[in-house]
């Protein structure tokens, strides 16, 4: 048995059976024992951002580590933006990146690059493999790093191709995942304590693992509802039920200005599994930290714990019962012209139970809460890193995570463009996702940030670099040229009719929102 | 004065006057000084890979740097392999890198990433902006470190957004570039009496110094005729002058095996701006070094020095009259079925003169040598990293730096989608370029390495992962996307049509050729 067939089985006994891939001459030996073995998928990418972006998704729906097979550096570089988004999602990856034969390493090669800074610039653990014997003992070690609690960690094994095609290698199995580290009863008992005490001066701060539990969100609605705290999440979250049956929890606004306003008045914020609110970015005279002077920050739980258990430990604390729920009223089919708020009306119509909403709809999707909540039962995907391009390729992987489940991608013009190979996957594995683009035809957020960051500009080259129609971009054509069936839409109505039609044919489909 | 400003008068001041941008929110302050000082053209793209790719084949044909406009760790991420593909090119590439503002940056906010570790890995030089007040000499240092004698470095500036607005801005001026290092009488009487002592037994080798100059190719020339020893250039090379009137220079083939047979009988390799011929991988049982046993390095220049001047040193010490030269019989215009022949022959045929050509057709266009000789006089050029997606954006430099030349770019399917958002800024600043995708549907190179590496495979899973065919890509939808008009042609006659028609027409065109 070679390294390489060592490392394929080890993957497959240690639970990690899907592969995203990219590969080149130095994985081939690599892709052969993925040929030869049984218990690992692979997935092909057409550009490595989408395999680690696919990984993300898989990770959010799945709960488990994808592999992506990345060739030396400059792969790990074109994939280097999406694992810094799943990095910030906690989401767990195991990055295995072919490298040369380690005798080969002496020589500046084209392909020689300083793979291990690259590797460590955006991965939690790195190993380099130096052995075929060892390499059965380095996958384990990866995938058992793939994990840190309730949260996961990127981690990347460098794989020179000698110690792929060297005999000697021995499969070993990564040891099983301990549970999340349940959280103290003093604890508890504080937060119960402070929320008793303040009632609405304190809130209660969802953060990743809390949100996307749907058990947590309930617990929270319970506490807020018997104490008169106000509960929020953090302003973006990896995953986060929403829909009809489910309590809404308000996400703290992107807007500096609006997060402070929403936390005014708060003295303690309790942290269940989020962490101190800071400013996306900094802006000229206002301060990076969002809570308000004198507000005290307490631990309910912190991201690595037992989130889900800690609430409704705090819920059973409080003698809570369950908060009253009143859904919206139903959604009617809408009609008339595309508004920001029939775009809205038209998507949550259609919207299929146990659909997987992928948001990267950067400016026009922010108003889409309200509707979203009269919606069939969905969960929430959104970008955490802040590197757009997230989206399509994090549609891939919730598609093969949570199968069965149809997938909904909602795209900028901008945003989607930096990762549209992912297109061809969604095409060649027939996954059901939508993707609704909408071309606004302009990088509308940064005409918006000018205003805060306070530089002034008119002139026609700052104009050209925030707006992109010239060209306009055609999304129907490059839908079709990957091979997934696309239209453009005019009216409310016909957005609404062609995600249904989209749905119901059940592979992926592109619809272009003039917006 | 603020920061950003001072940043752009000390380009402009220092001939840094063209900037290939994909800016964020952090970058606001100095989008609005490149609007508001003149002295900076602007080129948007769309994925930051193509603003790096764009500033290589910029440098490789202007030989100044251009500048890149990046936002935070993943957008120079995603710029990070093509500035490895013009690290090995030696292009020279100033990098300025938006930041948070430095007060931002001790919290952990969704951008917030190791910066200076994913620059520190692809960045010959690397400097953290600290002031408003420094920023205008960081500038000046960065384009001073943008060279190193006759060869190009990747400087990159990271700019947090507060020494951007900032006041107290201090504009600057780079000293000029130092003149290239000229070589020793020793070293070039050296090579005179080793060329003169061995003849056949001798190879001399251009690197990428001595292959870019006509002059230096016609001096090798002359030398070979004069001595009788063999002239090969390096395998890839930044640029390589060739087509009718030009010596026709051999390179050293990519294949390990060839190269050690064109190698054969060697016992000295006087090495012209170039290096130690290595294998581009390693393979089981053969060796990473090319040449034969016992052959010796002997260096008449190295790739920092001034290598032209050196040769033609070497051609005056050797008394070496110019080599007579015979340009092959004129090109008629093919016809017939597309086959590799026919397909070289009507790219040449239809070639205008004094066209720059972007060679990324990495299996389809190995063959293209002979009848390249015969086509009008033109340069060539090669991704000298070995990572796929330089061809696109690198047409983009190259058109933007040799202004009023047509740029022709082979490309295959499998390289073109790695950075296919290049045509967005081709149609953009309508630049000439003419895009020839040769759609074999298939990462071919990769099924003809499988055996180099002696993997074993012939199941589906293997063959899914090297192929390209399930969807087909429309390379003519994916162009018009993006405002690019495009064909497919059927035959040899219908190519060379298509080509001479766009060349014509003056902006870019894409022609899909099924092979």
């Amino acid at each position: 048995m070679n390294g390489a067939e060592s490392l394929v089985q080890t993957l497959a006994h240690s639970g990690v059976d899907l592969c995203f891939t990219n590969p080149g001459t130095s994985e081939m030996h690599f892709v052969a024992a993925l040929d030869r073995l049984p218990g690992v998928r692979c997935v092909l990418g057409l550009f490595e951002g989408v395999c680690t972006g696919a990984a993300d998704g898989y990770w959010r729906m799945a709960r488990q580590p994808a592999a992506t097979l990345l060739h030396l550096g400059p792969g790990l570089g074109n994939g280097w933006a999406n694992l810094h988004n799943a990095r910030k999602a906690r989401s767990g990856i195991l990055n295995i990146v072919g490298d040369h034969a380690l005798e080969h390493l002496r020589f500046e090669s084209p392909l020689k690059s300083d793979l291990d800074g690259v590797a460590g610039s955006v991965s939690h653990w790195v190993r380099h493999a130096r052995s075929a014997a060892e390499v059965g003992a380095d996958a384990a070690a990866a995938v058992a790093a793939t994990r840190d609690g309730a949260l996961g960690c990127i981690a990347t094994l460098a794989l020179p191709a000698d110690t792929a095609w060297g005999a000697g290698g021995v499969p070993q199995r990564a040891p099983a995942a301990p549970p999340a580290a349940p959280v103290a009863g003093e604890a508890v008992d504080a937060a119960a304590r402070t929320l008793r005490a303040l009632g609405s001066r304190a809130v209660l701060l969802l953060g990743a693992g809390g949100s996307a539990s749907e058990a947590a969100l309930h617990a929270a609605a319970a506490i807020a509802a018997a104490t008169g705290c106000r509960v929020l999440a953090e302003f973006y979250n990896p995953r986060m039920p929403g829909g009809r049956g489910r309590p809404r929890i308000e996400r703290l606004p992107y807007a500096g200005d609006a997060a402070r306003q929403k936390l005014s008045g708060a003295e303690v914020l309790v942290l269940a599994g989020s962490v101190e609110p800071i400013g996306f970015f900094a802006y000229p005279g206002k301060a990076s930290q969002l809570k308000p002077e004198g507000c005290a920050l307490q631990t309910l739980a912190t991201p690595q714990q037992d989130v889900p258990a800690a609430l409704q430990a705090l819920a059973e604390a409080l003698q809570a019962p369950s908060a009253p729920h009143a859904d919206p009223a139903p959604l009617g089919v809408p009609s008339g012209p595309l508004t920001p708020e029939s775009i809205a009306a038209a998507i949550a119509a259609a919207l299929p139970a146990q659909a997987v909403v992928v948001d990267e709809a950067v400016t026009t999707g922010r108003g889409f809460g309200p509707a979203m909540a009269a919606a069939a039962p969905h969960d929430w995907l959104q970008g955490m890193g802040g590197a757009i391009g997230y989206g399509l390729p994090c549609a891939v992987g919730a598609a093969l995570g949570a199968p069965g489940r149809p997938v909904l991608t909602l795209e900028g013009d901008g945003s989607a463009m930096y990762t549209l190979q992912a297109l061809w996957t969604m095409a060649r594995e027939s996954l059901p996702i939508g993707v609704v683009v909408f071309a606004n035809r302009a990088y509308r957020i940064l005409q918006g940030e000018l205003q805060g960051v306070g530089a002034r500009m008119s002139g026609p080259k700052a104009a050209a670099m925030l707006s992109l129609d010239h060209p306009a971009l055609d999304w129907v054509a490059l839908a079709k040229g990957q091979g997934v069936p696309g239209c453009r839409v005019d009216d409310a109505a016909a957005l609404c009719d062609a995600l249904k039609r989209g749905y119901a044919a059940g592979g992926p489909f592109l619809i272009e929102v003039p917006c």
